[in-house]
């Protein structure tokens, strides 16, 4: 699909006589469906399709991406119209996303490629040592995925590639469900070294990529809370924040999570640690786990809440704050006097303000009041365009409780 | 002025009877003068006058100290009505802050107490190793300074406690400006480890308190991208990000600074870090700076402005967008390829949104695009009330810019 294979000129995709230029030439990464002419010629372009983009004087405004199905039909990919999209292209793109990670990280075990941020419009890619996961979650970069794929090795060396297809935007593209070890081979989960723990990452098998590096700093931070605590880590996963808060000398740490083979990798982190003894697991539902926990009496110094994105869309806002603000009511009453509390959203929808609003009634609530002593975001592996500003949609919040 | 010298029963104050009682509860901690009944017994309180806070319906809400010239004209200091507001309850506040920052904090030398956060309204207090700084910015502070300061002597051992009174918010509480030692003696600047640089910060002469230590989460995000680095700090004061990027291995790092005297002590900080031949200053304008650098040609792999607040109100908002946008123009050419902006803002009025988007569109018509990949705040020893959260003043973007 990449433009080697493609007879020049272009295809042209213009966009409609009163929609807005501007947005596009400052940096806009994306062209809604209602703002392109989509006639048939247009409809007709096959997803993926290599275009040059034009405003309503038929000015070019670069090369983009096309897929008729999507709500996004078209994603900028150069915003010189004479670019060549190859293999060299994608290899350029991705040594340049390299660059800001291996000045920031001492091993590589990161997000490499973060989409659009990253030039790489719908395409996500998790370095793991020696293997790599590639979400291509846009119709070009399923067209694409074997220059990638190629691109990939050729700049970090890495021998082991996976394609994962479980990614929700993939059905919005028109794509199917897949998961599937393209290159080389995976012997079990991978350790991952982070904030001095270990994690345990199924390539294949678990949430997401495998694991969620987007919470590095706020790991961080709670390591630094963590000494000599007793540490509460509720939607645990692998251990995210337990793990991190026994790195950080924590006494004890409970993980609670829904899925028995997420808490079996926490626990394999842990071994790989030295922190087995420290750590226990309890699988089940959060909620009711956290009124178990409180009906026990039990106390802890630090708690840390990590839930799945109750507000993914805008519907489903208002659920999702109610959630929140649950989840902060039940375990607010299970941190003890003057100890710590956080609380992370990965909602989109639910903006810093609204979900640190629901944060802070939940406490309330819950009989406590607090301090707000840390806000923390992606790490700078998950970099954003300041132009979709407002998509940061990863936020923990931690308090300190009253005593 | 506190209770022990005060006979109960207290004055009581009351809410208008249509005031909104819920925010006190739910812990918002100011009563402005339009809610309150101001009677003339109410007029005729001195400033700083502890009083029993009621609602509508006469139910205490509890203990404030009351300002009848300011707009904030209470301040919560106890829910409790029954509290007695003496040197040992202050202490009891100040051990409670101490013991958050103990836990984040290796060094004694940080903002120990946050006013309202910490539950000491008005009350800023930094401490400097065996000296401290205490901002009285409130009226009830001013009157219980005596006790303010036996408090900290007795919790954290300083020996040495200046008062600063050259906050603005002293005038709206109708305080005089006045900076004295209140404790002990002061010798010169006072040597100040943090993220590995030294800073020397004069707590008698200097800006603030004499150090501003809400950076210090940014100033570490900077040293972490300064390996290698040709770094230029604008808006240095004594050298926060140079230094700080030094401290991280930049090759070189030239501080730009209007004042000769904090760029003095940026040079001593530079000279105790072993550091001073790769230090450079530059006295003058920023602005003006900014653009005689870029006429010379000059890069740097980063760039970090850390302005003084140019949207210190509401009022001042549009000049002040306009002016963080200017900052970032003239400084986004002087960044090499790929390397890296760092732009803060310390207003109040120009919201996390505001900034960047100004931000943003500085670097655009600097020529120049980027993504953004750290958004940081003031650090944990900077506290907030959840219900004053819109009042993070404090905010560091950090942008890596095309190639």
């Amino acid at each position: 699909m990449t433009q080697t294979d493609l007879p020049r000129p272009l295809p042209v995709v213009r966009l409609r006589p009163k929609a807005e230029a501007r947005a596009i030439r400052h940096g806009f990464p994306w062209v809604y469906s209602d703002e392109l002419v989509t006639d048939r010629r247009t409809q007709a372009l096959a997803p993926g399709t290599l275009a040059l983009l034009e405003d309503g004087e038929r000015r070019a405004l670069g090369l983009v991406t096309v897929n008729p199905g999507s709500k996004i039909i078209a994603r900028m990919l150069d915003r010189d119209p004479e670019a060549v999209i190859d293999r060299g292209w994608i290899a350029a793109r991705i040594a340049r996303a390299a660059a800001l990670r291996e000045r920031l990280h001492d091993a590589p075990f990161y997000r490499l490629v973060h989409a659009e941020a990253d030039g790489l419009p719908g395409v996500i890619i998790d370095r793991f040592g020696d293997a790599a996961v590639i979400q291509p979650n846009a119709a070009w970069a399923e067209a694409a995925l074997g220059d990638l794929a190629a691109a990939l090795t050729e700049v970090t060396g890495v021998t082991t590639i996976v394609k994962n297809g479980a990614s929700r935007s993939r059905a919005l593209e028109g794509l199917p469900e897949e998961t599937v070890v393209l290159t080389g081979a995976l012997d079990g989960p991978v350790a991952v070294p982070m904030n001095g723990a270990v994690y345990m990452a199924d390539l294949l098998g678990g949430q997401k990529t495998g694991l969620f590096f987007d919470q590095r700093p706020n790991h961080a931070f709670a390591a630094r809370l963590a000494r000599g605590a007793r540490v509460l880590d509720v939607f645990a996963h692998v251990g995210g924040f337990g793990l991190a808060a026994l790195a950080g000398g924590a006494a004890s740490a409970l993980a609670v999570d829904g899925s028995a083979p997420a808490l079996a990798l926490a626990e394999q982190g842990a071994a790989a640690m030295g922190a087995g003894a420290r750590f226990a697991t309890r699988q089940g539902d959060a909620f009711a786990t956290l009124e178990a926990l409180a009906a026990e009496g039990a106390r802890f110094d630090l708690v840390v809440c990590d839930p799945p994105a109750f507000a993914p869309s805008k519907q489903a806002l208002e659920a999702g704050l109610r959630a929140y603000e649950r989840v902060a009511r039940l375990a607010a009453p299970l941190v003890a006097p003057g100890g710590y509390l956080g609380l992370c959203s990965c909602s989109h929808a639910a903006d810093l303000t609204a979900f640190r609003n629901a944060s802070a009634r939940g406490i309330g609530r819950g009989g406590r009041r607090g301090q707000l002593i840390h806000t923390g975001f992606a790490g700078p592996d998950h970099p954003m365009l300041p132009q979709l500003g407002e998509t940061a949609y990863l936020k923990a919040l931690f308090f300190r409780l009253d005593g």
